[in-house]
């Protein structure tokens, strides 16, 4: 009853050498990086916010492969044989380069590892299923064998959510789900679609938008990154506002565990106990892995825009993402940066764009008249959808916000620059680390009432903690995803060294930085999930009573420790 | 900042005998019951569709306390002194009224047992603790002595939840959270207001209206249950549509545990890891007892009105229902009845109300002269709220979806109507039982697309189910809390008997109409929880690889089996 059929075309085989994969040793794909070549102000921004100077510190040489000493894998031929049996010799791989490209995830440690060539524990072999019975097989083999499993997405995570333990003996298989890539069916009365949990980003959309649907679920990874990685890592893209975060996506599940799969059916809601839905949001790999997810897609809106604001203070810009959101309008997304963040998003304009045209026609000569501080001001993007009529009247009750927060509209050209490039800005880091700067984001969620002192806290820690290590860098940041009673913060920072920049000074700053988010009443992260880069933080959200029910549930669940052990709850 | 202080009222002790307590036999206060004085339609609906004649069929006596058999307590004298140590000798009762008082929740196999004095196993003791740390000494002695823990707040619960298991040797302390009612501040930038878990709805509302706020969340049972109660059963509110069910309400949380308490910030969002917050929701005292809930709290509305629309059949207001909520309206409640809940409401109605004058004006032959076949007619209330503008245009906007699938509005006097009786049903239940007959509900939510079916079935299964117990009866339901995905579709089943009726019969038919909940695709409770009454069809929606993870959960949570033992998993 409604429902779609299967196309012919994603029936299709998909093989192994179908599956995309990122760059080795950084983000995306061979042959893409980011150049300032159109950005006049890029080079100067960066010399005076971050201290590097582009013109005198030139790129080092591009990693190579060759040089890297890989640990051999320590498989043995008979289970060789035995996943060879299951998915066929052609998708089990103990090729040095398919191990190190499921080493890592892409956090700027992990560039910085891979870059060093700092192993720790390499998966032994890489598996591609090409079925649910495929993975069932193999998680059923390592409870039986006594190996290990960690599923494999896109690569993207940056929580340290996809490294083996370091000192893990048993052999560790990664699992590539990249095969699994199909739309299975879309009921179309409920707006459910029953989807494989390998495919990316793109290919999902594209085959959504064949019948006119899709599922509005855009995080930054978003063109690399899995539909079983975002709902392991409970991710949340950038129309959160109107779609939701993968965990309102989700509605049915199905998970590949030792024995057997576990299959939730989708439902609207349910009382029924504990929410087995919401253990396996987040879970990382732990309870088993994720083969198929039932989503909640939309027809695909007539039309969309995102709109530009400045606000005379990043405050300002806040205070109107509360009252936006607290009015109940159906906007897409909010998102204000604060002063620094909207420095360099003028920066990285190209010359021909609206902001810079704005600042040539003499927009920032009028606020200034107006008596606004240009250093301090906030540049905001607001998303509309619908129909012309409803983007019509849900514009003219933002602006009545914005005005009333003494804000002012500057029309869509930068809107549009930004929808162009929002999939971008992770190309940096590595255009950073190639000229001896490390650039990472750390993110979190708190209360309205919080989000302002939360800001000043972690700049203000930021600025200590680069001070105590004695480098020079900049951190900048942006209020996105918001809720009735809250929103995100999302921080990106940067320093510079001397040499290539150190794991170590990387530590003090990201260390700072996090246990602001909690002292100051946060969560470690709002959509990057925990691995073992945020875990030393997760007793202090959970209480030590809360942290031990979700290690007893993790060990409980996996008493045998064969599903990415080591990961969320790092001490069990 | 943006906190609300505290008002010096709600700081007022509230002694144990300010808790108010609903008749040990039946549902509601002492004095208020179901009289159909002014419902000239209520006893021929009743005779034509239940079997059961009013006129010749009189109540039975009420119910005697006295008359019954009471186990006697199993507490000693030690652990009375112990526990009055820490609640005081006026909150330690072993009274044979205050245990049974505790025993039972309202179900109709409750109010059958009650008055036939048919006990298992009563508590030994009620503890009415009047803070957090009384609650948290309470549930550290119990794993210390090993006694067990059953937290009861409004005794509401019709999933059997709150009765101590039959076999339990252990002294069983039922720890009534009444004391705990107060709102402790309100961060009003955020919408978020801290309450102790043991208020009640209409207590709550008012403090809360008290600076103009409003929870908004009113399930059936909101003037008698509590928010913890809320929380532990995964309620749902008739208002769920704008405001949520209580799993979208409750942001943050703190929990006695044998361990210590575990505290849970609240959160717009979170990444970390499976989620704790949706395990603490629905856990019937499994983890812990509830003892502070932070929840999303809304501005009073301007205005706000329930309509009353008219289908040709109730898969025409379905779909209608459907519509609207996907198209994102924002009404606050969704409702169609089938024709044979029409036809109560309308035998329900006053002489003087609404509907009852819209037949009597000749609406009725209008709609004959259309061409509806007015046995089959379904009765709709869409509910507004906001400024006379807003609801307007929110009006205008399901106007036409209404028109678009042949529905008209019969105006807002039958809503007024529905929202002054909304409270009332339960009540008939007892009526109903004085005089032979049972009567109770079940319901389930599934997606949009197995609706029509999942009605379609369970009204068949329901009919062979009494054709097979023997018995004369009915069944009726109602759409509400529409999401995007689906719906909840709550079916009320009454039978007659020629003595009383019997815990046999009322298992065939409830049991029929649980399993075709499976068998269609929906859930065994959308808002009424687990406990033992649903626990059979629990695997069958977890699967059973999910349904050892849950039970792993408990088990590793709780290994002494001192928190409500036995309630939703049973098999552990």
């Amino acid at each position: 009853m409604g429902d779609f059929p299967l196309s012919p075309d994603n029936a299709a085989p998909f093989n192994r050498t179908d599956v995309p994969h990122m760059k080795w040793w950084g983000w995306g794909v061979d042959g893409v990086s980011f150049s300032y070549a159109n950005m006049p102000a890029f080079a100067p921004f960066i010399k005076k916010v971050v201290g590097l100077d582009l013109e005198t510190r030139v790129a080092g040489q591009a990693p190579s492969f060759d040089d890297l000493e890989v640990p051999p894998s320590r498989i043995d031929d008979d289970l060789v044989k035995a996943l060879t049996e299951v998915a066929g010799a052609d998708n089990v791989l103990t090729t040095a380069h398919e191990r190190v490209l499921h080493t890592f995830g892409k956090s700027v440690r992990d560039l910085m590892r891979m870059r060093a060539g700092d192993f720790g524990r390499v998966p032994d072999v890489v598996v591609y299923p090409g079925s649910e019975a495929e993975v069932a097989a193999v998680v059923t083999m390592a409870a039986q064998r006594d190996f290990v499993v960690i599923p494999f997405g896109g690569g993207s995570n940056i929580s340290g959510s996809l490294e083996p333990q370091a000192a893990e003996e048993r052999v560790v298989v990664s699992l590539d789900m990249g095969r699994l890539h199909r739309l299975l069916d879309i009921d179309t009365d409920s707006g459910l679609a029953r989807v494989e949990a390998g495919v990316r980003g793109p290919d999902l959309e594209a085959q959504l938008a064949e019948t006119g649907w899709t599922l509005g679920h855009f995080p930054d990874s978003f063109t690399h990154s899995t539909l079983g990685g975002w709902v392991a890592t409970r991710s949340s893209g950038m129309q959160s506002d109107k779609y939701g975060d993968i965990a309102d996506i989700t509605k049915g599940l199905r998970v590949a565990r030792p024995d057997g799969i576990l299959a939730l059916r989708p439902l609207p809601s349910t009382s029924t106990g504990p929410s087995l839905r919401e253990m396996i949001l987040g879970s990382e790999g732990r309870l088993g892995v994720i083969t198929e997810v039932t989503i909640q897609v939309h027809r695909k809106p007539e039309a969309r825009e995102v709109r530009a604001y400045l606000f005379k203070t990043w405050e300002h810009g806040v205070a109107a993402m509360r009252a936006i959101t607290q009015n109940g309008l159906p906007v897409t997304l909010t998102r204000v940066s604060d002063a620094v963040e909207t420095s360099f998003s003028f920066a990285t304009s190209k010359g021909s764009s609206g902001v810079e045209a704005m600042v040539k026609n003499g927009l920032m000569k009028y606020l200034k008249a107006k008596g606004w501080d240009l250093e301090n001001i906030a540049l905001s993007f607001v998303g509309y959808e619908g129909s012309s009529r409803q983007i019509g009247a849900i514009r003219k009750a933002v602006g009545r916000i914005v005005k009333a927060n003494e804000g002012i509209s500057i029309g869509t050209g930068p809107g549009a620059l930004y929808d162009q490039k929002k999939f971008d800005t992770p190309y940096i880091r590595d255009f950073l680390l190639d000229r001896g700067s490390a650039a990472d984001v750390s993110e979190t969620a708190a209360p309205w009432s919080k989000l302002v002192t939360m800001h000043d806290e972690v700049v203000k820690a930021a600025h200590a903690a680069l001070r105590q290590a004695g480098v020079q860098g900049a951190i900048m940041s942006h209020l996105s995803h918001s809720y009735r009673s809250g929103a995100c913060l999302y921080f990106t920072f940067a320093f510079v060294e001397d040499g290539n920049p150190t794991i170590e000074k990387y530590d003090v700053v990201k260390r700072a930085i996090q246990q602001t988010f909690i002292e100051v009443g946060g969560t470690p992260s709002h959509h990057h999930a925990i691995g073992v880069e945020h875990a030393p933080w997760l007793e202090d959200v959970l209480s030590p009573s809360g942290y031990g029910v979700v290690a007893g549930l993790l060990e409980s669940a996996d008493p045998g420790r064969h599903l990415n052990p080591g990961k969320i709850v790092t001490t069990k």
